[in-house]
């Protein structure tokens, strides 16, 4: 049976599941390939049902959403990894393409599911255990260097979430009751973090983007330096053979993030995200395919795009929802920062989500490109935190001129 | 009385009137700002249509159309020259902001005004007259250097269409009875045909992107070089002042692109485009700001983004309908020659429009980039040819390895 396409033009119609940025900034790629992302959405407010044309209303939970959502699509892909792996199952069996599919999604939903696959792979990652008691988890402690030790909920975790710091067995009695096994990790002597960009088709086409330096505060990731500052050539091609690998034995089929440790002596597999990523955004700019692109055109099983650099130096900054998102905020509203922000810096490339503005949460990012690192980082940096906060730092407003 | 945003995201709305490609294309550029382009198309199929979110169906011509989309919209704008000027006048008096506004506008849509216009402010030109009669018309090409003379109606033109090159006067009697006016120009010894993107808003602020050459068959623009090769910094800057001094002069809000002819000693303003323009599809990878964003920015008043190069050398191709578009057309089809596209050029990049494929429609383009210009166009000339045809011409397919 050939795969459905519009019939208005002959092209596919890819659905994504989930109405987040990562399905409005797919949507605008899509357009380019003459599509128009089909999305199903849990409210008509969400970042991506604003500006899709073909919007779906409904539960990621809800097979029967699913179903109709895939009715007449391509290929049905994520904006989130929360979608049951049953329905999944029940989706592929009745012959609806899904990408990436329930077996190598799995490994992006359960760490655990991942360790052990990356063990069994014989790849680089932190010591672990799955640990079912706080005796288990004490003698996790006491094999791997004592505490404190890495406690992560195998699922449902993200942006920091489910991640935990103990100093004791006893602080993750709590963390029991809520899911009876953990993963204990070691706490590993981190150097930076670091993300590979992977893409494969059907086919088993692989194309991968030159490795990124992610910073993060509060586990949440707020920078991406393209490429990563001081690796060398040698440990970059590594890396990227590392991610290559891994997408080919878990089966990936779309866009892959491989989160990295950077540890003296090289690096260790911190976890992995089937789909667009927040450390990929600077792609749009800053890479000659976009990951937005390389995602459809993975998972449609087209022949991959160039991953090769548009700049030198390329930094993302996330825009989280800072002073200005505050409900007794009194500064100038979003209208007006993205005035002055365009007036500050007329090169500096703005993604704005369209989301309701909270503390914390992502509202959008900004991107800069340039020769020098340090000067393009301080320009993204200064320019999100104006977003975020409504005031302009000094420190960051303007690059000393003989690095402009 | 403040303009009107949308409540849901605190941005503008920004309403276009006419759903072809420009406005397309427009609305992913709305997308990275927090916006969603309001369209209002004649019909659901037609190119912006298929992706926008907030499409209104009616026709440019009706008035009651017109208000009902300017209805909550911070700004009225177009993506093509045919709105009635008494419709901008009646809806400007209502208080609905228009960008570019009637005035401004006439200088696109009548080639006798803007002539009139140039002339006044003393800007190069061809000769030209105004003609009411076929003896008009014979004397000016008495005066001019004989014939060929160039035979213009003043509106309703383009791609070519309503442009005569005459050998005697008697050939445009019929041309009499469909306009009383027509604007004879002298036929001008054309080297080639250059074009100046400018922006400006209503606060005055300017920006000009680099001066391009286009390249037309039969009157259509097929290719777009940027920078233009061999134009000296002199006669470039010399151009862009000239698009800056036309735009501050007709009024204009949005982008703006001036056609010009090179000619021995300088160059000749041809016409005038109000909008985001064909020889501008260049900037969407090849430059820092899109004409698309510029245009948003413009017409809503914030300030203008950076025109820089992305690139040194940048060439679009039009995908005109060929032979692939004929219907008894038996060989691969758009989805299928897609795939052919990104397998044989990675790094090209397609913005297909989603219309429906007829023999000489713009049905997309394709831009290609790189350091050495001859070997970027080669690229994208094949690539949008095989799009259209449906076949790889063999002197096309690869630049030698040494130009790879």
């Amino acid at each position: 049976m050939p795969a459905p396409t519009d019939p208005r033009t002959g092209l596919p119609v890819v659905a994504m599941v989930g109405g987040g940025q990562l399905a409005r900034m797919t949507h605008q790629a899509a357009v380019a390939l003459g599509q128009s992302l089909r999305v199903l959405a849990t409210d008509p407010a969400e970042s991506a049902a604003l500006v899709a044309a073909d919007v779906r209303i409904g539960d990621h939970r809800d097979l029967d959403a699913l179903r109709a959502l895939a009715e007449g699509a391509t290929v049905v892909t994520f904006d989130h990894e929360h979608v049951p792996t049953e329905h999944l199952r029940a989706l592929a069996a009745e012959g609806v393409r899904v990408a990436p599919g329930a077996e190598a999604l799995v490994h992006a939903q359960d760490k655990l599911v991942l360790r052990r696959a990356l063990a069994a792979a014989g790849e680089p990652q932190p010591a672990w255990a799955e640990v079912r008691s706080t005796g288990e988890l004490a003698a996790f402690a006491a094999a791997h260097g004592g505490w404190p030790v890495v406690v992560k909920t195998p699922r449902g975790g993200y942006d920091g979430r489910g991640v935990f710091v103990l100093d004791e067995a006893g602080q993750a009695a709590e963390l029991f009751t809520a899911s009876p096994a953990l993963l204990a990790e070691e706490r590993v002597p981190l150097v930076r973090e670091l993300a590979v960009l992977v893409a494969r088709s059907p086919f088993g086409q692989v194309a991968v983007w030159p490795v990124v330096e992610t910073v993060q505060r509060d586990g949440i990731n707020t920078e991406v330096l393209a490429p990563a500052p001081g690796l060398d050539d040698e440990a970059a091609g590594a890396a990227q053979e590392l991610a290559v690998r891994i997408a080919a034995r878990v089966g990936v089929v779309g866009v892959m993030a491989v989160e990295l440790f950077e540890v003296p002596g090289g690096v260790l597999v911190n976890e992995l995200a089937m789909r667009p990523h927040n450390s990929g955004h600077w792609t749009i700019e800053g890479a000659r395919t976009s990951q937005f692109e390389q995602h459809l055109r993975a998972v449609l099983d087209y022949p991959l795009g160039s991953t090769a650099l548009a700049a030198p130096a390329v930094v993302t900054a996330n825009v989280l929802g800072g002073r200005a998102s505050a409900p007794d905020w009194a500064g100038p509203g979003i209208d007006e920062r993205v005035h002055h922000l365009m007036a500050h810096w007329p090169d500096v490339k703005l993604h704005w989500y369209g989301k309701g503005q909270r503390p914390g949460r992502k509202l959008g990012h900004v991107t800069a490109l340039g020769a020098d690192l340090a000067e393009v980082r301080a320009r993204a940096v200064a320019a999100a935190r104006y977003l975020a906060d409504g005031e302009v730092d000094p420190a960051f407003a303007f690059p000393p001129p003989e690095e402009h």
